[in-house]
């Protein structure tokens, strides 16, 4: 059940359409984090890890910009068109989201 | 069973002695990313769900610092006393890792 | 002069009232890197000059997440009240730039 | 004249034999801050100063990578050989210079 009812809002989530597709990448990113901490259990190389590390930080990047594509296509157009205060947090609450993404 | 035998390295992998510690960071990870699956589920507020992944790449990075440190201190200064072309093959080794990290 | 009757808009674009504050942020950005032309010359620590690198890093970052909030408020805005295929294309357009800044 | 006697280094920083490239990757750096301030000045489109922005950041970070390999090469190796607390304070360092750096 959407929280968007409880909260207010009056539309899905951008991403529900897109729900398994979400859920198939970050089971896939878990699995990433397991097999880390199969590498430091055998006592892989430094530098191996390292590169798995950085594989998983790009596949959270892809779900975060997918992420903020469907919110912005969604809730910010959908507050956009409704106008008023509410467009405008919105759109403040969004940039400050991927100024959180920019500097992470 | 550490692949240092194996592969010729004649010393332990530096970030062995902190092996629990990596251990139970990347344990966090996973759970972060299963924490992630389950606010998909429920169909939490995007902007919600970015924060969460915000927060997990920031933890990533953090492992790869302390990785990186560990290799440094450990791998690159053993080959940098004993010289030679391993040494600065452990060395291009190191900054390509940073490159990826960077750029990541 | 506006490109903005150039190439259709119809209005300005979002960061034209804060002019005079982004080539203010952007000169000082500017006098970064002669900044750091003048610590190569005089031949500074390699460290002192990575600080400077990653302190004009992060106003570049500052300005890129300004003109995207700018760019969002008003060209993605008007174009989502608009509706239709350019909404569309504006969203993705806007997106690509985000993945841009978030992956460089 | 390096400054590497008074602070009691006893051997040139690691960037000097490519001191006139980095001042050309610089100087371009610097050319592309005038650049940006052109595209402000003509209100040019912002996806466009936007894509400027990006590529401004990955030219400097590219300086940043350059410079942290010749650092690495040269002051923590020696300091490594050297050995003592010196070499651990040097490690230190480039470590904190790299995590200011991925998380700028």
């Amino acid at each position: 059940m959407a929280d968007d009812t409880a909260d207010g809002h009056d539309h899905a989530h951008g991403y529900i359409t897109a729900k398994e597709d979400y859920l198939k990448r970050l089971r896939r990113i878990e699995g990433q984090a397991r097999g880390l901490q199969r590498m430091v259990e055998e006592e892989k190389y430094c530098i191996d890890i390292l590169t798995q590390v950085s594989a998983m930080t790009s596949a959270l990047q892809s779900v975060a910009i997918a992420l903020l594509d469907d919110h912005i296509s969604h809730c910010v157009v959908d507050a956009a068109v409704a106008g008023g205060p509410e467009a405008e947090a919105k759109i403040k609450e969004a940039t400050d989201a991927i100024a959180r993404l920019v500097r992470s």
